[in-house]
């Protein structure tokens, strides 16, 4: 059986990619391997039948015979523990590797994350243009410490591993910002992960889903 | 040789356990392995040669032989992969501890982050009670659903694993916000797993560390 990921019906975005099943998408392209793609709806994520397979009603779900999994990075990681093309074989380099998921994932994106929940939910308050100067210094902060160790390197540690396809769809999310500007060497590396011809057919993958013809769930 | 670990020279908590190299102490502690730990000054976090092993100038790090590790969350897998007593021996029960370590990691911590970051950093700005109020409710929704999901369970899967661990210590930063007083199975979780007899031990490890008399560093 091939395994089933769950996506947004229609992603907020509008197929943009920024949605986190492009994230599971693009490592299954990096392996080789294909997948089944359920829609939910945004009334059904907090059903049952979803709690089920995700307890914090979000997208993505896989699913592969017995095994239900949650949690991109978890996902993510399965596929590069299980197929090759996403983590090195030396035991150093592939820890060193998952620790730059885990630094994507819990240094670099939360402060990005912020921002976005200041702008979605907060553009209202008065508060909202203080606040993004703060959270914007925060995010140059690490902008900066990743510049600083990207250096002229292709890629993070090596070759490309499952920590830049971590890492690349993090600062995908500062698109229109501008805050990458500053940061050149970013800016080429999120363009040499999108140049990827695996990123490449995950994101038309996801467009092509996200703008399919016919009603919503 | 045994690895080393970095920590604060001296916690900004004063030894409450909340800097995130008491999670690698219980993860070893679990494991039955020991460490060596070097006190990094605040100054030092930012200087080469911290940032050689933790770009983001953060702690901890792990060295042992060659290999340099950071982000919490790689160096508890790192250690979980390698020793007995932190995940299952079943693949697909093994994929969802590590699920739930990401679930900790990136969807239980991030809005009590932010709770912590307004509490901190932005305490005296006349938005603080509203916003406080609006996190509050973020991190409720995911306290009840972490609550539902667990039930009367013991723990989130089966046995006791490292999914468990990140998400006690996740939790244990609530500490007196009175936010898990609405969920008492997840209080009780919580002192489950602070009552562990390895927790205990990293626990006082780290308290008389950062009371140790001498100046700091």
């Amino acid at each position: 059986m091939i395994p089933v990921i769950t996506a947004f019906d229609r992603s907020p975005d509008g197929g943009k990619g920024l949605a986190r099943d492009t994230r599971v998408r693009w490592a299954l392209e990096e392996a080789g391997q294909s997948c089944d793609v359920r829609p939910v709806s945004f009334a059904s994520l907090r059903q049952p039948a979803h709690l089920a397979l995700n307890p914090f009603g979000q997208i993505p779900t896989y699913e592969e015979d017995d095994l239900v999994l949650f949690e991109t990075g978890a996902i993510v990681l399965h596929i590069a523990e299980r197929h090759n093309g996403l983590l090195p074989v030396d035991a150093a380099a592939r820890a060193r590797a998952i620790a730059w998921m885990f630094a994507a994932l819990n240094t670099v994106e939360p402060p990005i994350l912020e921002r976005q929940t200041a702008v979605l939910l907060e553009s209202d308050k008065p508060w909202t243009a203080e606040r993004l100067r703060s959270i914007d210094q925060r995010i140059d902060v690490r902008l900066g410490q990743l510049s600083a160790r990207l250096g002229d390197d292709e890629w993070l540690d090596g070759g490309f591993s499952a920590g830049d396809l971590m890492m690349v769809s993090v600062l995908l999310r500062l698109g229109s910002s501008g805050l990458l500007d500053k940061h050149p060497g970013l800016a080429a590396y999120l363009a040499r992960g999108e140049a990827r011809p695996a990123y490449r057919r995950a994101f038309e993958a996801q467009r092509t889903f996200n703008t399919r013809p016919g009603p919503s769930e």
